[in-house]
């Protein structure tokens, strides 16, 4: 970053920073980059394709002599993987709750951050107020398989989907599987492989992109010869659109209902947790769409399925999201891969969409 | 059972052994029986029912003075629970693999032998050759709630079901659950779910009363945002027919097949284990029938679900068991009950049994 012409800090949240002055003082900064951690047994791509590709940005517009008018910010964001912790120190705000967690390493959120260089007295000034910045723009690896499929070169982000999780207890009764009469039964794990197959029913059954997905499965006690009498699993669903997760919500516990007077058992959801979607800003999505098409590529609207740090920037100012192809769809593992030419188109439509920003 | 005049010993396997002569010395003797262990959690009326009336029997023979022509043996026999350990060393014999294995309590099957007055040394002398028993006879409690819903005083066990464990792996592709499409998804724990449900339905669509059951589940990774790519899981099916249950499996096998192909997931099965049926006497059947019917009791046929000591003893000479309500079905829980009148029909039943067949 620093070979780049970047003035570099690393802020109070752990966040690295690199400043460009811009040649208007009354404008305010632009924002590009993306985050350096990985998730255990991660891959190579996720997160490091939008941050070398932000400094490469920096780079050209030293080689080139660029002067761009905005004051430019390259910031690679610590503990995307955890919780998006460093965006969301400049967003949202870090509170005692998530500071005092502890993350998969057996550190502290708080340990974490000072063990990067941050500073936790000064946490409070890292975070920024709305309208601050002129806008982020953030590339990164698709982490799906849509565009690879579809031949399509460039991702233009619409937004990033809401999150809802609800823990599902399903209450039958515990017998002896011998003695027990198949009629007679109030299986718990029957009726939960019942809701799974309808969760997959109901997200599958409208138009439209959203996921859903029952992750883990609990049944108690678990054993070859006892009918499970207690079962605790998870669901997940993921849109765009927040009314329509609570509409499948409430339809998968209407229909949670019907499959527990099948076989006597009683299903029961814990309060969800719902992360709300973020869209993208719709002049955003323009810019990058376009300067894609100026560079001769194939672009595709689509929402990021997986969380990202350009929706706790979101909070504080416009944001763009370019989405570069996953072979396979590979993501969180040490298969996941992008081509370097897809990466190289990524890099082009980013440093573009920014140099047309610059001048509007 | 001194104070019923038994003889009482401890054999080489931890069995409890009160023996009482009878008058013809050329009779093989005749066994009643049961067990007093219980599992954690269980409750006072599997085992101990037929224990205590098997002594009760022995206690009125002594007040009602009655020789009988064969030597009568009222056997205790030791862990039940633990896999028929006591009745087993008479019957198959023990093993090292099982003398070694530890149980629940954290002692090996040995320790527990010597804790209870057993002899290592000797315990090839507790196993029993074929033809060397005149019978044997248990009373124990249904442990499944067929008696007490039909209103009938008195099973009459046609056999004891045979069981077969396999245990099942499904592979899908392990992906993130937010960036992967519906339609792209590899989910092994949908196709498990569709497993548990097509098991059901292949056991509950055919004529009888074989039962099959899904008891535990564990999907990797196992968490609400990845899509798991491996599950394995628990199957168990029963049946008084070993053909049956080996044409279940083989149904089960070519439908999970079908299961993978909607997905693209894999199924493998490991070796199954089967324990065999084991079918009481026609002739035995027939005297706890009539002798039931000549007290004024209702009966019924049917099969034991759970296993028994008398599986172990019908490898050394004929067998019969008596059946008496389990309220509620309920067994292995402190909820398990039996009414104090169905105890006593059945303990009427034994001891009836036992005279008219030392008659014969």
């Amino acid at each position: 970053m620093r070979a780049a012409d970047l003035e570099v800090s690393i802020d109070a949240a752990g966040n690295i920073v690199g400043s460009r002055p811009g040649s208007d003082p009354s404008l305010k900064p632009l924002l590009i980059g993306s985050h350096i951690d990985s998730v255990p047994e991660g891959g190579n791509y996720d997160g490091q394709v939008g941050s070398v590709s932000a400094i490469e940005v920096a780079q050209v517009l030293k080689e080139q002599q660029i002067q761009l008018r905005h004051p430019l910010q390259v910031i690679i964001f610590q503990d995307e993987e955890g919780g998006t912790v460093g965006s969301r120190a400049i967003g949202s705000g870090l509170d005692d709750k998530l500071l005092n967690s502890v993350s998969q390493s057996g550190k502290t959120i708080r340990d974490g951050i000072v063990f990067l260089g941050g500073d936790l007295n000064s946490l409070t000034q890292v975070q920024r107020k709305p309208g601050s910045i002129a806008g982020y723009f953030e590339l990164h690896i698709e982490q799906g398989g849509t565009l690879e499929q579809e031949k399509i070169n460039i991702g233009v982000v619409e937004g990033i989907v809401g999150i809802l999780h609800s823990e599902v207890t399903i209450e039958g009764f515990a017998n002896h599987a011998g003695t027990t009469p198949m009629n007679q039964r109030h299986d718990a794990l029957l009726a939960g492989a019942r809701f799974i197959e309808m969760v997959n029913k109901v997200v599958t059954s409208i138009p439209g992109r959203q996921v859903g997905t029952v992750g883990w499965i609990k049944p108690q006690p678990g054993a070859y010869n006892v009918i499970p009498g207690k079962v605790t699993l998870g669901l997940e669903l993921r849109d765009l659109d927040a009314n329509k997760i609570n509409d499948m919500f409430a339809r998968i516990r209407t229909e949670a209902d019907e499959i527990g007077k099948l076989n006597g058992t009683r299903f029961s959801f814990s309060e969800p947790t719902l992360t709300h979607p973020a869209l993208t800003d719709k002049r955003f999505q323009k810019l990058v769409d376009d300067n894609a098409k100026t560079l001769g590529l194939t672009t595709k609207l689509m929402p990021s399925g997986a969380g990202h740090d350009a929706q706790e920037i979101a909070r504080i100012g416009p944001v763009g999201m370019i989405f570069v192809p996953s072979i396979g769809g590979i993501s969180h593992s040490p298969k996941e891969f992008s081509r370097p030419e897809d990466i190289e188109n990524g890099a082009n439509v980013l440093l573009r969409t920014v140099l047309v920003f610059d001048k509007q």
